[in-house]
């Protein structure tokens, strides 16, 4: 492929926002359904929302959920690996990752066309609030200059800047997975609404979670997808009335436009094409790469300054 | 004051929002009758955008304009200074800075509500497009650890994060200057569209600009004030159509929800009140702070990683 061709490529990208169905092969069953659906519309790449397979686990703090963990090459990149390969699609999943006894991360695995393992990004940000014990169940990932952390994954189709969920809060991380050479930034996530809340601070969450997401596509001229579940999962402590997963998945333009987005409350496959060579124009045009002032950036990496 | 109070206390802020009046007398009366307005609201911090005192002239390269060029102490600190005594109220301004013969910056000015000089900022980041050339009139701002670049401005009423327009494109600069501890970030800006962009171009345009500003209000947890320009300012070589400064005034909670906004093509004198304390619980709810990776930030300060 030659560097017109390169440039001027596009990516048909669907997304698969969907409930919990109360097991792991209903769950599977009704993805694998979706992805055949996508690959009807010629999509060249899907996303799974964050844990997919499961329940989201993490409301309660149970070292028997540990027993749903499996190896990155495991049970369900298995299960993707076949779809992957059977359409021709290269397929973004999220698994609750084995790394070793006691030892466990919350992992996108990305999934060639031909089935293989294009590459995983391990979360680097992990959250803990009411309802959202990560820290007890997944270690941060790991950074190394260069080879380990926000490094995009070369696939077919384009450098994809995957990352889960709470790291798309920092900005920090968009940021790093852009110079890393990411066409495209993708999290599959799970967040929703403390049913407790009120509607207009459910409405602001709801915003501040898009807004951020759309802040990240705009500071870097490159396009976002956010894939997020929904429906409603029982805390089984009984303590709480559980999450409210607020779905609106979208898709973003590399402006922060908003060029597809799901409902709050239903189930939705949704897909879209996204021209990769506008991000190059958009960069000419609002050139904040050439502008960023790297000589008075080096206490970004301190916690905190007095 | 005790800790309970500084922690509770809440500012009542405003903007004036204004168009070029054709000369830099009517432009401060102008300013002047706002000042008084906002001062008989009980507002505590005035900001002004960004060059109020003159026309954007940096729409073309000519060595004239330096003559505009003051020292920080100049003569639109002397007008200011004496309003802010007057009303007892903070003033955010912005001037032309010639700091040595053939070097200016692009200077915001922090005024006290005796008069007194609080503080500056030197607009770091400096922006170079067609209508906006800026690199040529204004050198960017020194950077030193903890002494020069993202120094929130200590005042009677907390810790001012003043920036300046071009400044708010970039994610560094507002969590640095939060990481220095400012209660608020502030934005005097000059921003508008190009006539010649298609209506969805431009309202494209606009939500990027306000998209990004309140996800530094989100990631940061604090809240944040833009005062633009409004109306159309000839370009003076008549090689374009000049710039529709598309105004869009507002002002944020740390949540990003926008409190206030101007419209886009009148002049606007707003005020509301922001209650400070709110922001220590928003980020006790959402706890980037806590979270940031720093350990794996380093790369931050480089260009770009290949």
């Amino acid at each position: 492929m030659n560097q017109q061709s390169e440039t001027n490529k596009s990516l048909n990208v669907g997304l698969i926002q969907q409930k919990h169905l109360g097991s792991r092969a209903h769950n599977l069953d009704y993805t694998a359904e979706q992805i055949k659906h996508l690959a009807k519309q010629d999509c060249n790449l899907v996303i799974l929302q964050e844990l997919h397979g499961s329940a989201y686990f993490c409301q309660t703090e149970n070292t028997d959920n540990f027993d749903q963990a499996e190896a990155i090459e495991g049970p369900t990149f298995n299960y993707l690996s076949a779809l992957a390969k059977q359409y021709k699609i290269v397929i973004v999943g999220s698994i609750f990752e084995k790394r070793a006894p006691g030892l466990h991360h919350n992992t996108a695995i990305v999934i060639e066309r031909d089935g293989s393992l294009a590459g995983y990004y391990r979360k680097m940000h992990i959250p803990d609030d009411p309802g959202y014990y990560e820290k007890f169940y997944f270690t941060p990932g790991d950074y190394q200059e260069n080879t380990q952390g926000y490094i995009p994954i070369s696939t077919s189709i384009g450098k994809l800047g995957v990352m889960v969920c709470w790291d798309q809060w920092f900005p920090e991380a968009a940021r790093l997975m852009t110079l890393a050479g990411a066409d495209i930034l993708i999290y599959p996530t799970a967040i929703g609404w403390d049913t407790n809340d009120s509607a207009s601070e459910q409405k602001m969450q709801l915003e501040a979670w898009i807004t951020i997401q759309r802040s990240h596509a705009i500071a870097n001229g490159i396009p976002l997808i956010s894939c997020n579940r929904t429906g409603i999962e029982a805390d089984p402590s009984g303590q709480s009335q559980g999450i409210h997963f607020w779905g609106n998945s979208f898709i973003s333009g590399p402006q922060g436009e908003i060029l597809l987005q799901a409902n709050a409350n239903e189930a939705a496959t949704i897909n879209t094409t996204i021209n990769l060579s506008h991000s190059e124009k958009v960069r000419q045009n609002w050139p904040f790469l050439r502008d960023r002032r790297i000589d008075s950036y080096q206490q970004l990496f301190q916690r905190f300054l007095k």
